[in-house]
This record gives C-alpha cells, sequence and structure tokens, in this order.
C-alpha cells in the first residue's frame, strides 16, 4: 500500500490510529496514498499526555521518512478506539485506553502538534475507509463491522458517514441478540460482542477445554493462552470441538448481520477485524444465517464480503475524512 | 390538525395511508397542513386494484369536501403497509395486505389517478411525518418506532431520510433481542416484534388467563379476544398479572430502545403506533432499561419521547416527502 508514485501537491494529513497495544501513524496524501508509516507500542503508562507524546514523536519519524518530499501535513486526524464526543474532541471512554477518560484528545493533539486535528472512533474510521477505496466502493448505504477482541462498526448511508448526535454510533457489538446470555464485557448479557468475537470464541473453547472435551486446542495453545486463533487453527485441522465453537460464533455474528440487513436494508456489510482473517469458515454459516432468516427484500440485495484494507483502513478513513471535512467544512 | 387557513398557492399532494383495515386519504398543503381528509375501510377483496380504486374513490370526495377552493393535487404520495421496492415502485410483501405481493403499485395509481405517484412504507412515512412536523421537529438523528400489532420503524440520519438500498430500512421489530424466544409473525424467534408488540401482549396475557392466573383480563375482555388494550385497561385498575405482562414488554422494548441507541446514537427516539397510547406505563420502565444498560455517552444525550401525530403522521410525512423528491429531484 505504500506508495512511490509522485505524492500529490497538496498537503498530506498526518493520520493515526491509537489503540489498546499500537500506535499506527501515516502521512496520507489527499488521494488516501500512505506515504510513510510508523509502528509503535501504545505506552502502558495510565497517561493521556504519554500517548499525545509517543504520537508527537512518530510523527518526527515519519516526516524524517520523506525526507523533505513532501510538506508538512495539513492536519492530524486520529482514530481512537473509544466513545468519542465529536463536537468537542473528547474521548469519553475507553475499554483498551483506561488513560483516557473524559479527555480532551483532540485539543492536547492540536497543542501539541501545532496542527488541527480531527478525532472519530477507530471503527468510525475503519468504515470510511473502506468505504471510500476499500470493499465497498462504489456502494451507497455500507455497514462495516470490525470482529476481534470485541466487536465494532460503522455505518455508511446514501453516501454519508453516520456518526449519531455525539459522534458514538456504531457500536454494533453491543446489541443485545441473546438476552440473558453470555456476559458482556460492558456488564450487559447476551450482547453480540459476548457471543460472536474473539473474547466470545476463546471463553467458549475454554469451557469446553475445562469441561475435559476431547479437543485438541489445549495442545495446540500450549503454555500460551487460548485465542480465536488458536480456535481457528484447530477447527481447520479438522477438531470437532473447535468447530462447534466457531459455528456458535458465526451463527450469532448471522443473528447480529440479519438484525443489521432488517434495520439498515444496506448494499453491502463489510466485515474486518483480526477475527475475520479466519474467512470463509466464519463468513459462509453467518451469511446462511441472513439468508434463511432475513427478508427476502433486504437479504436479497445486501452482500456480505471481507474487508481489504486490514490495518491501513482506519488511517486512510481518518485521513480523508479529514481532507473532506475541511474541504466541506463537515461540523467536527 | 384540518386546516381553515387559506391554502397555500402550491398545489397539494394528494396522501394516502393504506392500511390492513383502513384507508386515509387526504389532500395535505406543502406546508403539511390536511386540507380535507377521507376515511374508508381496506377492500377485502385479495385485489390490489381494489385497493387502488378505493384510492381513486376517496381522492375524488376529498376533492369534492374543497369545494374547488384548492387546486388539483399534483401527485399522489402513498404509505403503504409492506415492503416497499422504491427504486421500481413494487409493493414486495404485506402482511396485512395480501392482496400486495410483488405488486408494482406506483404504477398502478399513476395510471389510476393520472399522477405522479410517490410510494413508501408506512413507518417511513409517518417517520418523516414526525420528524419534520411532530415530535421530531429540530432533531437531527431520530428513530421512529411504531409498536402496534406489530413493530416498524424509520430511521433519520443527519436529517436525511434512510430507506437503505431498497426502501425497507427500519424493520426494527425484526431485530432479534432474544434469541430462542417466542415465535414471531416472520418465522424467526426472539424478534423485538414478538416480546414487545401488541400481539406479544395479547398472546402473554392470553397464556396466563389459560394457565388459569388470578386475574380481571378475561372478565374485561368479555366475549372480545383478549388485546393489549385490555390488558393495559387492567394494568391500569391494579392487575398484577396485567402489570407483569406490561413490565415485560416494557423492558424487551427498552432492550430494542438500547440497541438502537448503541447503534444510532440518535438525539431522540420517537415512539408511536396504537400500544404506545398506554404512555407512560410502557415507556418509563423502557427508559428504565436504556439508562441502567446503555453506554452513558450516548444514552446521556437521548430523549425517548412519544409521538405527536397520531394517524396524521404518515400521510402528512408521505405528502412532505413528495413535495420535497418533486423539489430536490431525490431519487423515487
Amino acid at each position: 500500500m505504500e506508495s512511490n508514485s509522485h505524492p500529490s501537491c497538496a498537503p498530506p494529513v498526518l493520520a493515526v490510529d491509537i489503540g489498546g497495544t499500537k500506535i499506527l501513524t501515516a502521512l496520507v496524501s489527499t488521494n488516501g496514498d500512505i506515504i510513510a508509516r510508523d509502528y509503535a507500542s501504545t505506552p502502558s503508562q495510565k497517561s493521556a499526555e504519554a500517548v499525545v507524546q509517543q504520537v508527537a514523536e512518530a510523527a518526527e519519524r515519519v516526516m524524517g521518512k520523506t525526507r523533505g518530499r513532501v510538506g508538512q501535513p495539513s492536519a492530524v486526524a486520529a482514530a481512537v478506539a473509544g466513545l468519542i464526543e465529536i463536537r468537542n474532541g473528547v474521548v469519553t471512554t475507553s475499554p483498551n485506553l483506561p488513560m483516557f477518560h473524559d479527555t480532551p484528545a483532540r485539543s492536547m493533539l492540536e497543542e501539541r502538534l501545532g496542527l488541527k486535528a480531527f478525532l472519530l472512533n477507530d471503527a468510525t474510521a475503519a468504515t470510511w475507509g473502506e468505504y471510500r477505496l476499500g470493499a465497498g466502493r462504489g456502494t451507497k448505504d455500507l455497514i462495516f463491522i470490525t470482529v476481534s477482541t470485541g466487536i465494532g462498526g460503522g455505518i455508511v448511508m446514501d453516501g454519508r458517514l453516520c456518526q449519531g448526535t455525539c459522534g458514538a454510533a456504531g457500536e454494533v457489538g453491543h446489541m443485545i441478540v441473546c438476552d440473558g446470555g453470555p456476559e458482556c464485557s460492558c456488564g450487559n448479557r447476551g450482547c453480540l460482542e459476548a457471543l460472536a468475537s474473539g473474547t466470545a470464541i476463546a471463553r467458549e473453547a475454554q469451557e469446553h477445554v475445562a469441561r475435559g472435551a476431547e479437543t485438541s486446542i489445549s495442545r495446540l495453545a500450549g503454555r500460551r493462552p487460548i485465542t480465536a486463533e488458536v480456535v481457528a487453527t484447530a477447527a481447520k485441522a479438522g477438531d470437532a470441538i473447535a468447530q462447534q465453537v466457531i459455528s456458535r460464533a458465526a451463527y450469532y455474528l448471522g443473528i447480529g448481520l440479519m438484525n443489521l440487513v432488517h434495520i439498515f436494508n444496506p448494499d453491502m456489510i463489510v466485515i474486518g477485524g483480526g477475527v475475520s482473517q479466519m474467512g470463509e469458515m466464519l463468513l459462509e454459516p453467518a451469511r446462511s444465517v441472513v439468508q434463511d432468516k432475513a427478508f427476502r427484500l433486504p437479504s436479497g440485495s445486501v452482500r456480505i464480503v471481507p474487508a481489504k484494507m486490514g490495518i491501513n483502513a482506519g488511517i486512510v478513513g481518518a485521513a480523508l475524512y479529514a481532507f473532506e471535512s475541511a474541504t466541506n467544512g463537515m461540523a467536527q
């Protein structure tokens, strides 16, 4: 994805995707090309200032990589794994970034970097990236779901990014699909995230192992904890318990998708995130649930496809969002 | 709501709301005033032509009522209780209007009435009515839910009516909230409609009666079937079983609302439909579920309020939609 072509004359955007474990920083051109990038670990101290400092250092490294070939960035666009209040640029809460709690991240970035800053949720940013340059190119009504440790998402309707009244729209993982079901990280029971995320797959597999089920899962995990990746590997090798665990997650993912098909009647649902990398093993049974259970009209007009942009979706989406917000005067 | 003021100079729209039991026809001015109206029963024959004929006769009666005070309508705007494919103006299916099945209702209305026709789902039309002139005035991101025999809804995001890729968006009643729960009219189990609609309330009460529970419900119903209205009357009079039935429906309505709050982060949810007329008895516990279970940011910014326009929401919304579609060249 890193572009060697002559960069656009317009100044790039410094895009940053701040996740629970790593910070991905990149210079992105107006057409979405990644000019240079940098990976760093998210500081473990419980300080938002340390994260902003890390971003500033990454920005210097990224600028250094361009060796003066591009001008100063016009803005910084930050995608953050948390609930964002877009009007005032505050990260209200973040399960994976506990140092952010009612944190004015936008103004902190603006002060530290001396650039206008745009702030949005990481799944929202990835939604915009997949819509503009990924799997969703050419669609109009798109739902993006990221299935990894948790489940997040984003909404495009009529070609417009829908962030809701505060910027917190798209929390599809915390849609209850099985009231009274397993407990979720949010404290409720039966959320989609509690049934179909990587955490849910690992927990379910762990429960089978603890009950003494005959399975290769714990052998494959070795001394490491059981993860969704281990379960997927076991399932691919024919392990019946692992296959059952994946099937269950896929079934509930399908229920979640069916709900979204009924609510939005989208032309595309794009599934990204680490867990989605198990591919058709997860997607095919989920699609079947939609075909079996959803109304004919909306189920006949939706394509359910894997994401295309991988970890670049967030930085590219955030950068394009910043360019377009600056151009259209969209509210931030 | 019927206006005595001098009608606008611009020609009105003939708006019609075609439901399972009645057809409401009205002349609506460009500012949403109802100039004249007519009620008729939906023909019981299984013919879409008979329904269109009924609309044509109602149109003549409505025009007659204006005694030449207004000009010919510029268009007909039809709100239909069914799944609508808006691009080609076809009613694909309708549980309450079985005569409509892949029926080209838009062209049938255009041919019979000699007017350009606009076709949309009845809950979608009511959504637009409540947004433009009802409870939702001044909001930007609004979800409308109609709770009656079934549960339907509609979506406004960033001030735009979101109908999805075919026109089938807003089917919030067929969001599964309790997988494996009671059977729904759609064939699935645990849909919101199967847990919180008038039908669900009546069924639940009937089950209590059949089990011999001590309740005034069957006495109140007399020889008529148990309805949600009867259950509400019993609950208001202090009947514990009736109160329990309403509480259960309100709880699940709250779960559905919480899901929508997480998905859309709306600034308002408007609740209409016959069952919603039991008012705070239903809304207050549903709101509590949202307050208890939803994330603080989106739950703190949503108002959950009763609809204001009653049965006029659909005709007014359809008419305004037609005016605005004609003005903006919105796709139909």
